[in-house]
């Protein structure tokens, strides 16, 4: 590791001669390769960009020149380079090195990101900050192919383009791709980055030469020849030029003094400048370019033959969901999939291949998955929407207003709700039980098991509204998975547990961990009852409101964030019963949670059911000391 | 009004000569004056549209073809229409017609619209549930060229271009506009739409040519001639082509019979078809078409001079933020203001004719904006945001990660925040509170008037971290303004007034109510405290756990529906310090809340002194009744 030693700082880096580059480039991607291989994360992507990011540093000074990455999932060069790579072993471990760019980490990461398409945004807020300021540094997005088919990047682009302010946006166009390819835009780069492509247009101007009268043929051949002449004139790139945005390119992503050449004259252009980079992901790693799509984010998986460790396990929520779905969609031809560049994420894959006419993968755009999922329905579809619940925070206006508010059919499948484990903050899915449950009408479901989601599944598009059904990134409990799929009446919870001292209730697979807790109370001597909640929206009032007056004591627990949360909806429905004097203790999280295993989380973060068991002996205790004290 | 009085339905129309279409369309607009003169709405887009909307009507079946209008807000011709113009009169009040297409209202309206950008997602919806179910018939998205900013436009452009699902896009180009125009996409249909712009492309092309070798100046002269083929080459649109889309205008959107045959044409084409019809806004009405800024959503105005009707009412919460700015900035020349299309509707027009240079249009593109603001605040600005609650919705992905999760001192104000009146549904602000409180470290606060509102933007500038400030869409309270501007300390709650038999909480102007509600009680015989909450996050609790004790009973009020809103932070509070036997009411929106003016949905929704007061006495009455049994 001799020269990757050597570098603490990104000016390090211009000591270096092109060859020593290329031997650098070799041991980072063995170094990425090797913690990668150990913690899991995102390799094929991070592959792909390490000629990029070396020579992005060598042509321009972080921290002063801002560099933005979108997504972020592709930095670790990045932090290799700016002084963190002592610290890289602890890569997406609880308390080590962030997935992600992250301000409190390192000067150089000048932006956090998590979620898409934001950094042309960001690029441009940090321009016009400067230009105000009459200060002086370069500001460059780093920005892949699939975050260009989300709208937000688009608007960024449409101000840029407008703008008078220097700012280099990088195009990663990566060849290989995580999911299929989708949206007009991609086809438009791939038409520019393959030669067809540009010798369409060609025969296009020679059409069209051969049109005008008195110059015929002759004249068209001429221009056939006049190679630079019509580069120039069929420039690529002409939507970002027509948009106001100068293209640069499309080069070599693998060439470090190409790169640098085409960086240097973008610093002397105005305006904003658009640099086309083609790049191989996976570049390096032999298992990685053969299989992008496995490698973008995984697992821990043996180096030296590329296979992925996996552990015995029971089929996950996102499997059963997906297999639900199919076996669903066989039965009724009116079953439709919708996904934002998460089909195989949600476990749609095997529905797109059994029903490519049936399967809509949008691209990185939930605004819109969401709202053409509403239309669907209306023209006599039952769509299902199958996203992570940190992205429906991109469409909550969509599906409050198309959805719900016009009360579209639309099963809104959540997947990855509750703490995602080593992407951390922006992607765990704590929110969505809060911001749902404001929507009047939208139904919103979560299952105890991965059985019960088959079940769940099936309900939803028997309810003929919307509804939104929430499980969580991991694998099912391994019950046994019924044939036959049950209706479960909306508004119905599950009583799982009958004892007489207090009620806990649970909200998805925390379920699980009630009744553990219920198992440690009863060696206390405490008689606890279990609710499986099944449904934030309807509750189950009766059922709640019984066990709340017969007991007199409530935990509830949520995988999610407090505020808002589950725990809130029973007390509000206390409240509006008026009944007062029931102790009520709310299990989960009262803060950001950051990255780290799920189970780590859970532990450091308090959901589990020794915290279960804690906070009944607290209500115990304190309703025992207010009996005392009355 | 003969011949209006004889459309019956869409069919009618298609009995009609052109002379009389001329005829009807005079018709047309003087209803639509003389309905918006006396309720208010949306007058000069729906006058742009008039031909436009007659010509669709008459090549296209509707109810079997669909009509997507985006916005919505220019859909009064299509209700005339479409068998509506008896209800015509009832426009935007309490149980008449809504400003905006309704499905529950009529057949011909297949997709409720309210925000911006969502009808080419409906429609390519439409589009694929018809060649799923094998029908036949034809899907029309009407847009605005403001709407084309939104992100969400491009996402669905983006997959309708690489469908071959047959699609019609009618763009709606204003000659006159909202706001300035702001963004590329408005320049490039600028640029199409003129003639200079179609010049300088052929220059172009004459350059390229003369470069040519052997070609030469006299080939350039004779391609100079050659319209035609020029036109085909240099097609306006080339940014639609390249996305897919196929490209036919720009044309004259008030020539009936030339829309139609671009509409019959493009029912023969096969895949999405982009139309660039180019109208103007406010025809046929002289004050309209002067100030179609004005006439865009208005207010009652004399129909004979154009004057706005104009109550002598205090000052806007909307005209003391912007003042406040104002003078803000004067001050400190690192505050900057970021709105999406919302400028003057935000009251920020004088900062951006005092400081254009600080002050950034985004167009209508909230997601753009906030993301942006974020980094102008890393990059060592002090950014205000404004947008109404409502579009916030477009943005809370936004707000979570790129301002809260990295803590980006940005000031959010939230203007509309409450019911806006005769927008309705898609328009009111009554989710902000819900959606907000689940982001751990955003400050939320709402003063009770215009004066507080004033220290609490000064005040919310000087707590370094998010800030989100809700006000409503509303004359002020009529208080004096205080000169200075004073701190207003995080998290502190003010005591409006003592009392021992119950505790109101208001947060927002409700606190009026409430103080109205408590004068009323003392006739009663009953003695109630009044706090203004200032802030839901941080809640100050130590005043409200004190008056909680004290009194023992709680009604919460808010402009807000009432899941996870303020009263539910209130007993998340009391939970969390393990207080019971206190009662609580809870005033605020139970669902939805329709259209009609804020003083009736007041009134109808039960937010008024008149329910808190009954709210009093049920509590009072309710632990009366429990003492009683005890």
């Amino acid at each position: 590791m001799g020269l990757l030693e050597r570098i603490n700082s990104p000016q390090d880096l211009k000591k270096l001669t092109y060859s020593q580059l290329d031997e650098l480039a070799e041991e980072i991607r063995q170094e990425m390769i090797d913690v990668v291989s150990q913690n899991g994360g995102h390799l094929a992507s991070n592959l792909g960009v390490v000629e990029l990011t070396i020579a992005l540093h060598r042509v321009f000074n972080s921290p002063e020149d801002k560099i933005i990455w979108d997504v972020g999932h592709q930095s670790y060069v990045h932090k290799l380079l700016t002084n963190r790579k002592k610290e890289f072993k602890s890569l997406r471990q609880f308390g080590g090195l962030a997935g992600f760019p992250k301000r409190e980490e390192s000067v150089h990461d000048c932006f956090n990101t998590g979620h898409s398409s934001t950094s042309i945004s960001a690029a441009l807020g940090f321009a016009k900050a400067r230009d105000i300021k009459k200060e002086n540094y370069h500001v460059v997005a780093v920005i892949g192919d699939g975050a260009m088919s989300a709208g937000m990047a688009y608007e960024a682009l449409n101000h840029a383009g407008n703008s008078d302010s220097n700012l280099i946006i990088v195009l990663n166009d990566n060849e290989m791709f995580i999911s299929p390819r989708v949206g007009a835009m991609s086809s438009y780069l791939n038409k520019i980055r393959t030669a067809p492509g540009y010798d369409r247009r060609k025969e296009e101007l020679k059409n069209f030469l051969t049109h005008i009268p008195a110059i015929g043929s002759s004249v068209a051949k001429a221009a056939g020849k006049a190679k630079d002449g019509l580069k120039y004139f069929l420039v690529p790139g002409v939507v970002f030029e027509e948009l106001g945005v100068t293209y640069l390119g499309p080069i070599n992503g693998h060439n470090i003094s190409n790169l640098e050449e085409v960086f240097n004259r973008a610093k002397l252009k105005k305006g904003p400048i658009l640099i086309h980079v083609v790049t191989s992901k996976g570049r390096g790693y032999e298992p990685a370019r053969q299989r992008p799509d496995v490698f973008h984010g995984v697992g821990p998986f043996n180096k030296e033959t590329g296979e992925i460790l996996k552990k015995d396990t029971p089929p996950s929520y996102t499997q059963i969901f997906g297999r639900t779905v199919c076996e669903l969609a066989a039965r009724d031809d009116s079953i439709v999939a919708v996904t934002a560049a998460m089909g195989s994420g949600t476990g749609l894959s095997e529905f797109g291949r059994l029903y490519p006419h049936r399967f809509f993968d949008v691209g990185i755009a939930e605004q819109h998955a969401v709202t053409f999922a509403a239309a669907l329905a209306f023209g006599g579809l039952k769509p299902v929407v199958s996203m992570y619940s940190t992205f429906y925070q991109r469409a909550y206006d969509q599906v409050l207003h198309d959805i719900c508010l016009q009360n579209a059919p639309v099963v809104l499948a959540v997947d990855r709700a509750g703490v995602v484990g080593e992407d951390g903050p922006t992607h765990h899915g704590i929110f969505d039980i809060s911001f749902f449950r404001a929507i009047p009408n939208l139904t919103i479901m979560a299952p105890k098991d991965e059985n019960e989601l088959r079940h769940m599944i099936y309900s939803a598009f028997t309810y003929k509204q919307p509804v939104a059904v929430r499980y969580p990134r991991s694998e099912g409990m391994g019950v046994k998975i019924d044939q036959e799929m049950r209706l479960i009446e909306k508004g119905k919870a599950e009583l799982m547990r009958e004892g007489q001292d207090l009620t806990l209730i649970g909200f998805g697979p925390v379920v699980y961990m009630c009744l553990q807790a219920a198992e440690k109370l009863v060696t206390l001597g405490i008689d606890a009852t279990v609710i499986n909640l099944r449904f934030i929206n309807p509750l189950d009032e009766n059922l709640i409101v019984a066990w709340a007056l017969k007991t007199g004591r409530i935990v509830t627990v949520e995988d999610h964030i407090l505020n808002g949360g589950t725990g809130s909806a029973v007390l509000e429905l206390l409240q509006s019963k008026g009944i007062t004097n029931v102790k009520v203790e709310r299990i989960g999280y009262k803060d950001y949670v950051e990255h780290g295993s799920s189970a780590v989380l859970h532990r450091i973060y308090g959901l589990n059911p020794e915290q279960i068991v804690k906070a009944a002996l607290r209500l115990v205790g304190k309703q025992r000391e207010g009996k005392a004290s009355g």
